[in-house]
């Protein structure tokens, strides 16, 4: 027995990417459908990114789900970078007139699930078998089963919303799909504590010992990483290595006023670099993660996933609206232009601000000088901090 | 026999550095002896860089020696950097509001002797067994054969202008200096042609066969140059075969005025990037080439000889004028200062602009975002504006 449903949209993966999509198609009365392996409680509580270009912002404000980002999250004007202990204020606002907002995916995607749940979205949690088909026909369908029963839904389009391990990407052929990747020779060892953030501001920190970054959730809740080799276990990092290896990495100056506790969340992430090509087959539409990766440094993973969602509601839009295709046409293009500009930045920023096993002295004292020369030139202040803030959408 | 000699300053080397130094001092009453293992005809004859930072230009200004550059030199207010056929004009002038000025390294060297043989200046040409000693002392020496005859100089300092392959790095003892390389695995295969250059601006062209670069040194004489392989024989690039792979990199719309004709200089030089710390060491001075090199895309290593120079001047100077060191004291970390980031940036546009065997495709990716980048902003494009026009003496 299998279920046949209807929808316009199909949307494969219930994280932030697909969750917007759905709502921002919602706005314009476009049905979706809204399927996920995992269940809500667990995609809730997945930690991940938490530092918003205004642009995403913006996305949250057009599908009306920016209500409590907008009391609880943190507007930050600037950030730092630090060399060895030495550091250097990136002013985004005076800069580039913008800032960026400090507050987690988590919450963000809890707001989305909030409100489309008030308005009745249709969900299919912890699914199996998920299989999209008919991708060059003009009715594309999704196979998946749920809750023993065999479901099959019938759609103009389908978005794969479902990340680096879903199977949308899986669902182009190989001989249409090219794929680009670098997988970094170490990886972040990240912990939560319930203390207020050693900075107002976030500090990357390049030192001999490696990278480290001080970030936060809230003016009470701090978010530290440090690299670490990949292969490490979690296990090996009690909390009073991290805070040592931590504060050593930030340096004297900064790590003075750091307050240490006990983590309540601590986990290693490797560091890729990954972009597929092209994001649309047929009616099958790539946006985020399923896409590409970006390496966290930068904070663009979820900035970026967010541009593709904007430019795919415009191109899905037009089509319901107006009955133009263009944008659909033009998707694939236009989103790569700026995932291809983004990934350059988190690769530079990556590049720049990590120990490499494999660097020669000459490589090091390369990163040393574009420090020393990000401190002297505005312009080159200016080419980084307009990147951090979000390239334009197209 | 040894004949002794004395003098104020030693300069060992009769290129452009030394030939500069020796002309700044001049003008200051500071008496100094340029010796070199080759003669004037050797020298004036080497083909070299040609494009002129405004500093250097300054500094010729201040030698008395710019009257036949301000004839002849050619401002340049921008240059191109291509893609793949695709161009990206940066605009130097209205970037920085400053200029570049090509005018070969061989004509600065000429215009530097005929004053220094005007003034009666003492050289030695044709030297051998060159030797600093007593570095540490008050009163340092340089050792040399000349005509059969055994010379030692005695002064108060010695200036090493004598180029990569110069005896006055190697003079300072191996547990105090550092060294910094990195060799491309590549080569430029440069000739000379006169024929009116293919674009009166310089055209920077990275394809997938590799670099090419459309330089001048005239308005009739133009210098061109492609990436070869860094074991390939002159002999085996026929000025066909060069003009076939030009045309082909430099993509077919800069191509379409290219003049083609018999070359009449052809040669292969290797790509380095190499600095030499510190560049002090007691009464020894390092300067140009002697202490670093860079590769030659940006044309920054003449420019970066003619700081050194000048840095080393104003210490001198202070020295001799009122008896203060403190410039003297602090000449190896302000030059290195400097040093680096002209390294990084000479680093930083060969490494976008040449085709790397060992590179991934998702490095090519990279390149090629970083040249769309630049294309879409301002404050990249001038951050390399600045670098090429020239950064701040200090």
């Amino acid at each position: 027995m299998t279920k046949t449903i209807t929808t316009s949209v199909c949307i494969i993966g219930s994280g932030p990417a697909g969750l917007l999509l759905s709502q921002l198609l919602a706005n314009e009365e476009i049905d979706t459908i809204l399927l996920d392996r995992k269940d809500r409680a667990y995609i809730e509580g997945r930690i991940r990114a938490g530092v918003l270009e205004q642009g995403t912002v913006t996305a949250l404000e057009e599908a009306g789900a920016a209500d409590r980002l907008h009391r609880e999250g943190l507007p930050h004007e600037g950030f730092e970078l630090a060399f060895d202990g030495e550091r250097h204020r990136i002013d985004l606002t005076g800069l580039t007139g913008k800032t960026v907002t400090v507050y987690g995916q988590t919450e963000m995607t809890k707001d989305l699930f909030e409100k489309r749940m008030q308005q009745g979205q249709r969900f299919f949690f912890n699914v199996d078998d998920v299989k999209p088909s008919d991708l060059k026909s003009d009715r594309p369908r999704v196979h998946f089963t749920h809750e023993g029963q065999h479901v099959t839904v019938e759609c103009d389009y389908i978005a794969g919303c479902d990340g680096f391990h879903g199977v949308s990407r899986q669902a182009i052929p190989a001989d249409v799909l090219r794929t680009y990747e670098r997988v970094y020779p170490f990886g972040w060892l990240g912990i939560l504590v319930e203390k207020p953030p050693v900075s107002h501001e976030l500090i990357y920190a390049n030192h001999d010992r490696g990278f480290a970054l001080a970030s936060m959730r809230s003016n009470t809740r701090s978010r530290y990483y440090i690299q670490c080799d990949a292969s490490d276990d979690v296990a090996d990092w009690s909390d009073d290595r991290f805070w040592e290896e931590f504060a050593t990495r930030l340096g004297p100056d900064a790590a003075a006023s750091l307050q240490t506790g006990p983590s309540f969340e601590k986990s290693i992430a490797p560091l890729r670099s990954f972009v597929a090509e092209p994001m649309r087959y047929g009616n099958l539409f790539l946006a985020g993660d399923s896409a590409h990766i970006v390496p966290p440094t930068g904070a663009k993973g979820l900035n970026l996933a967010v541009a593709d969602v904007r430019l795919l509601h415009r191109a899905l839009a037009l089509h319901y609206r107006h009955g133009k295709d263009d944008l659909i046409d033009a998707y694939s293009e236009t989103v790569l232009r700026r995932v291809w500009k983004v990934e350059r930045f988190s690769w530079q920023l990556s590049t720049l601000m990590h120990q490499f096993p494999e660097n020669s002295d000459f490589e090091k004292r390369m990163q040393r000088a574009e420090f020393d020369y990000l401190r002297s030139s505005e312009a080159a202040s200016r080419a980084i901090a307009e990147n951090y803030v979000g390239l334009p959408l197209d």
